[in-house]
């Protein structure tokens, strides 16, 4: 049952294998983070010839399955060091899943010159050389593919960033629109992808939904279950669909845990200016969206079309990015947010890494903090590859090494992003442990912390955070296995029925009977591979904790400092 | 006997304190990295206020014992993250000891701006301000602090780089002429200086040669045995005094492992041109020297003063500057040499990292190799700060990722110096498991696989070079300790009353009973405490290898590759 798709660009060979037994019920995250631990020498150079790119859709991707289309990427790390798994939206999970691939693995390194495009369709894979490409945009590399190849493809791309191999490079795909704008943004595997040269792959397939399922009524059944489920949770069915993720905005600067230039302030006085409710309004007034699925299915709707003064259309601003650009860099205007965003998603970089390392350059002095204009100029810089645009796309931990600046928020080489860990300690225990760097996502502790959905864990205090985010990794690993975007989480954690569900499709999807505890385990099996291999790439418990100086410099308004201790950060893979 | 000098920063205040019981025997590296050991926390930011720079001369230096005068500078390295200790010649060494100092502990970070001098001298130990020293090569510091506090004292200080907090950045005491060139140059010591805002420490002994001695007639008998022991050796009484340190450069390319052109080849076709005969003949004709003393009292006086074009004086030549500037760059000439190392030494720059670095600027294409002129284009960055004269000073390891660039010579951050790995492979084992990172002195298999002194080793083959390695790091570590200069292990290992006449000299000096089996394990002591900081750090059996380009590219002439396996690598510190 589906393929694997091997290509090797050492030789410029591509291979269609079956999918191994043991491979056979992985999909997304699991499948890459297993394919990498089985196959990846831990300690090899991330840009070398050992090192490969895994890419995935999850195991309900391309099936009727309420917002499924997440694609996970994989490999070893230029910016950890560690192993990695990022995952996006957009329309290219579907589409390999309707043509039967499991897996894309992107292996060896060519020894010449040359740029090259995976051409993959209904009538098999292709690799192509795509000299015509290099030097471009995500933007204009997409368009040309889909003029190219049909509008209905999916691209998957790098920009400049990821030819020059840098560390804060990602990779993206497109939405149904067209724009290049969904990030599997962090770790730098956009750079992996530009240490193959392979600068796209473009993913052909005439249908979208229509992934074999061994009882396609119960299927059906418990997809218009797990859509009710979603329509009925406050997050899911209000909160994400009126204002996107930007809803946070406010919420978290309330809460006093906005992480303010370079996080020295849990406030930002321009919250609202950035805000989800302030985003909705300007895009509307502009002819934009406040509401948009990232990929055909989403019944979450949590995208959003930003129209730019100058013409431009920046889809989506996510919280995240309009906090890195935003109150990170005391920035309090959503159109300078929006330029660096779609500078960023052209470049093919993460915003998150970009807006920290903005925000440490910052810190030294080389820019003010608050001058969008001097950004969005440094930014640019990185078209050119000057030294300076190097820097800027090269990861906050290089930043900071550069410009000898101490307080940089990053662990095992990822900067932190939009909650700070002294005042919402959950994500804190989060970015410590996590295999990933610090990684919101991987153990979204806001939930509880914060957002008081699957209980209530109190931010300021130490107790009970390790439970929170060992809990909430476990369930993360899972849901990065499914397609399913993580936002489901929301309604998951606060609904009983939510998980059962869920299981029932796969079930139905698969034939096989999979239970809650099956889930967990595998959760749980996907953090082993990946903790396993960090071992082996040389981890230990020192790249488990947080930067000193959330350790010493308390933030205001709360004044706590980062204090779960080191013996507890170290009992979160426990099980 | 002999006291502490702490000087805390955060407070501005010095306190001079008793020598505790357990650091009575210890001196230079032993010191150091007890201290540092003992006091700094493995985990912290080695430019943050946890971390401590550790100065401290050797067991024997401010004695007449021959060529003693070197000083050990320790703390956790930037460019490492591990523990770091480097020494140098110069003259500070011999008057600390002669004020009874056996260690300079600076701790703590300034909060405000502002930089200060700390004075020693007869009346006392005081912190005064600096600010007018700030920005200033260590050239001109040097000279107006001789201006300022006598001609006779030792000044040791940090250029522009150390201010800027670069991790190439390295320590540097002046000569008795007064020239700011010896240098603690490895690891990047000067920047944890420049984090702790102190330009300068200036030492004003009226004496050199008159620290203490317990029974001074058995000492004199020692330490003339001693000078006829080194006078003997081919080595340290013929080959040193001729030519210098750079009378390798033609052994080492006749021997097939002088790296070339960033590590590609391992002969260099105008070795001849940059040679260390080459170098006293046009030395002597511009009216310089081809032999020098770095400190008073030294019999090997390997040390060269080469006049350049301009009229500056560049003092000395080393054979790994001459390397890293010369074949590394495939730069054929000693006047662009020169001028690269005069600079390092005025930016207080390691010229070692700063050479390797710019192989891998020339790797990436940022400018040609052996375009000497480029090189120093990019240099002369530094004084500005610019990005690029930012990433030229902050280590091969950040340049390689700024850059995209996968053949990067460099363990544990530390780029390799001038032999190659696969062609002089008990040098690879010292670079792979040294806790200082990739470093020649910690452990120099050159004797055994090259030189034929100390026995030999087959450079070519693996067989053997673990047991080489193992026995040098741990005789290294404790010459390291006695202010003696490393290169009497030449004699040393070939006369069998080499140690017992270092061990001779020490007990005179201190009423002690050192046996040889005390001497080894002081040296394994020594890097015990190093290795044991360095896994509380996180270091890992993966930080003990080499780049893996070394295992898979053969170097000509001798087509062969770094084999070395790592579980040998594993049992060099099975003691």
């Amino acid at each position: 049952m589906g393929k694997i798709v091997r290509v090797d660009m050492t030789a410029k060979k591509v291979i269609v294998e079956e999918v191994p037994e043991k491979y056979q019920l992985l999909g997304g995250r699991a499948l890459t983070s297993q394919i990498v631990h089985d196959e990846v020498p831990p300690t090899c150079h991330p840009l070398g010839p050992y090192n490969k790119l895994v890419i995935a859709p999850g195991l309900l991707s391309g099936t009727p399955a309420p917002s499924s289309g997440r694609l996970s990427v994989g490999g070893k790390s230029p910016l950890t060091g560690g192993i990695k798994e990022a995952n996006a939206g957009g329309i290219s999970s579907q589409e390999l899943a309707n043509l039967g691939i499991k897996a894309i693995v992107v292996e060896g390194r060519p020894r010449e010159e040359g740029w090259y495009l995976l051409w993959l369709s209904p009538e098999g894979a292709e690799l192509l050389p795509a000299d015509d490409l290099a030097g471009k945009g995500t933007y204009e590399v997409t368009k040309i593919c889909r003029q190219r190849f049909g509008d209905k493809v999916g691209v998957i791309t790098i920009g400049p960033a990821g030819e020059m191999m840098l560390a804060a490079a990602g990779v993206t795909n497109n939405d149904p629109e067209g724009n290049s704008s969904r990030y599997a943004g962090r770790g730098g595997l956009g750079a992996v992808m530009g240490s193959k040269r392979l600068k796209a792959i473009v993913v052909d397939s005439p249908s979208i939904f229509d992934a074999p399922l061994k009882d396609p009524d119960r299927f059906k059944a418990a997809a218009r279950r797990f859509a009710d489920i979603l329509h009925q949770h406050p997050v899911t069915g209000q909160g994400l669909p009126a204002y996107g993720t930007n809803v946070l905005m406010n919420i978290i600067n309330e809460a006093g845990t906005l992480p303010t230039r370079n996080f020295r302030f849990g406030r930002f006085d321009k919250a609202a200016e950035v805000s989800g409710e302030k985003l909705a309004e300007v895009a509307v007034a502009r002819g934009g969206l406040a509401t948009h699925a990232c990929h055909p299915g989403c019944v979450m709707r949590c995208s959003n079309v930003y129209p730019l003064p100058d013409g431009k259309v920046c889809a989506p601003i996510e919280y995240e990015t309009a906090w890195a650009f935003g109150p990170n860099l005391e920035i309090g205007s959503l159109d300078i947010i929006g330029e660096l965003n779609y500078l960023c998603n052209d470049l093919g970089l993460d915003t998150i890494e970009t807006g920290v390392t903005l925000g440490v350059l910052m810190e030294a002095g080389v820019i003010p903090f608050g001058d969008g204009e001097a950004a969005i100029r440094l930014l640019k810089e990185v078209y050119q590859g000057t030294p300076m645009g190097r820097i800027v796309s090269s990861g906050a931990a290089a930043a900071g090494r550069i410009f000898g600046v101490t307080r940089v928020p990053a662990v095992k080489g990822q900067g932190l992003p939009a909650y700070d860990p002294r005042a919402c300690k959950g994500n804190g225990v989060t970015y410590a442990t996590s295999p990933m760097g610090a990684d919101h996502t991987a153990g979204y502790a806001v939930t509880a912390n914060i957002l008081k959905v699957g209980g209530y864990v109190d931010p300021l205090k130490p107790e009970g955070q390790v439970d929170l985010s060992r809990n909430l990794q476990i369930a993360t690993a899972f849901i990065d296995s499914t397609g399913l975007c993580l936002f489901v989480a929301f309604a998951v954690l606060d609904n009983p029925e939510g998980l059962p569900t869920i299981l029932e499709m796969i079930n139905a999807q698969y034939g096989t009977s999979l239970t809650a505890e099956d889930a967990m385990e595998m959760g749980k099996n996907i953090l082993r591979a990946e903790r396993e291999f960090n071992l082996r790439a040389g981890f230990t418990r020192a790249d488990d904790r947080l930067p000193e100086f959330f350790t010493y410099e308390p933030l205001p308004p709360h004044n706590t400092v980062f204090d779960v201790p080191g013996e507890e950060l170290d009992q979160v893979f426990n099980f």
